[in-house]
């Protein structure tokens, strides 16, 4: 650990998520741990009533006193209104795009909550990317466990328009934007990227579907000529087992469950959802509102935690 | 462990595999642990001058003979000809069709050295229901690891050929055949299955994809009318974590990687191939020849000894 720096001194910000939902008790769970995990400190945007009940809050309206009042406090800048998550999301992103906290943490929002109140955006990524300035196509989602970090190239549309939707210059694109935040935010210096195949065994040569040598291929070419460590594609069955894992630093896959699949099976609980491409930071954990186990105390805050600790660690990688 | 009974003298028999693959190494490490891991006797068909430079063989010509040799000696039905992967294939399935032997587990050969010799099969599964009397439509594959069992409804396709491909009839023929199969050849009393969604979120109730709802959901319907216990279609990235797999005793997936994905992630070196819907046993490890390792002595015999256990167990339940 570095010695404190300026940069330090500023925390982290974390929207509450949906104040039904498991976001406030995981959150005020992770704060619980802040000596015995060393976490860095983060002030969180919410509703007083909500995490009044689960922790000693202070209402702070200015950023900079977060470091010296959370080893006793839960930091809270107030949102008042029934409609708190959005609100959090709101002045969370202002906080972090103006500086005054140095990474932002999304704790998660059902979509179907957002859309009635007049939320326009497809989920909290795209609002964030614009919110901070940049085009929704050059922010990527990755997903990151322990040993294994993925990209679906692909995210939210049916399985028959996968194919069409997978072009080389989606896959060029990306690979760039994730290659240039492995060694800025990773700390990868000379990042190996992996792309799964898209058909069975990578389409056997042809033989199973012919994207794998049309489109994956040319793509991994051109981007091998721009230097990069990059392979593919590659049969994405063997493509996730601890051996697999270790030879590379991100995998490309072509669509939602390919991505999914291999992260929420190996780190369901723990699992981050960081987005790349951003001139903020701004991490979540990979799971959503779980509503059907709120209120109960038994919620995990493994990914709360593991996000907390991503966005710390980019932050002071970006300096 | 029952007393013995005149089915347990019966060998299992194994195929060698392509002899130029990690076969002929795994079957043999099998047979050195064959005390520590009390494994039962089997025999194996395959070529006399691969074996003989890994263990003591003994060639046997009927398999009756194994039982009483299978402790000091690796039993060999021979084969002598330079494909003897295929002709080992053909007598091992011979032996178990016949009765002589009480359950067959091959090991894998490359498809592409099959064809040229005019085999006609897609692969050794196709072949062996065939020669085991049954439609290729009814064996079904399934991958089994140590507490979680897949089974693709649709396997060597181009994935964008797979949302026609998936009918509620296909699925709902399958899931009789597996549900039989849990029952009789892995005494699950009352089989518990799921069906993962096709598209992401299963489908978000029609908004991403309409095979979900289109497809799936009716044939669970006419499933749980059948009396059934089945669930689905459920998200496939939340399906297969720790405990999500306690939920249920088999996952029917859409696609090849949607079903091999979780199984080799989690179990790549011990994975277990076995067809369902024949009338006799047949397993499988669930790698291939894996050519680049072959005769570095290297390769872990994990899943073949996972396959001869399965191929006993569903012998011994079979009775």
């Amino acid at each position: 650990m570095p010695l404190l720096t300026t940069a330090e001194v500023r925390p982290l910000v974390i929207s509450m998520g949906d104040p039904d939902g498991i976001g406030p008790e995981i959150i005020t769970k992770a704060w619980k741990q802040r000596e015995a995990l060393n976490l860095p400190p983060f002030c969180v945007v919410g509703n007083a009533d909500v995490f009044a009940k689960f922790a000693p809050c202070k209402i702070i309206t200015d950023a900079s006193d977060a470091a010296s009042h959370f080893a006793d406090h839960l930091l809270l800048f107030e949102v008042n209104n029934p409609q708190g998550g959005l609100a959090a999301l709101v002045e969370a992103t202002r906080l972090t795009v103006s500086g005054a906290a140095r990474g932002l943490v999304t704790a998660p929002i059902a979509k179907s909550r957002l859309y009635p109140l007049g939320f326009r955006w497809p989920g909290q990524t795209e609002y964030v990317a614009e919110q901070s300035g940049v085009d929704t196509e050059q922010a990527v989602m990755m997903l990151a466990g322990p040993d294994l970090r993925t990209v679906p190239l692909t995210i939210h549309i049916p399985l028959a328009e996968v194919p069409k939707a997978l072009t080389a210059d989606l896959i060029i694109k990306r690979a760039r934007i994730v290659a240039a935040a492995l060694r800025k935010d990773f700390g990868v210096e000379k990042p190996r990227l992996v792309i799964a195949g898209l058909n069975p065994h990578a389409g056997e040569n042809g033989s199973i579907g012919k994207e794998d040598s049309t489109i994956i291929t040319p793509a991994v070419a051109t981007l091998q000529a721009e230097g990069m460590d990059v392979r593919g594609p590659l049969s994405a069955d063997t493509l996730f087992h601890q051996a697999a894992r270790a030879r590379y630093d991100a995998a490309l896959c072509g669509y939602h469950d390919q991505a999914l699949i291999p992260i929420k099976t190996l780190y369901f609980d723990s699992g981050v959802n960081v987005t790349l491409g951003l001139p903020i930071v701004r991490t979540s954990p990979d799971h959503g509102t779980a509503f059907d186990i709120a209120g109960q105390n038994i919620a995990s805050p493994a990914a709360m935690i593991s996000a907390i600790k991503l966005a710390d660690d980019i932050s002071r990688r970006r300096g």
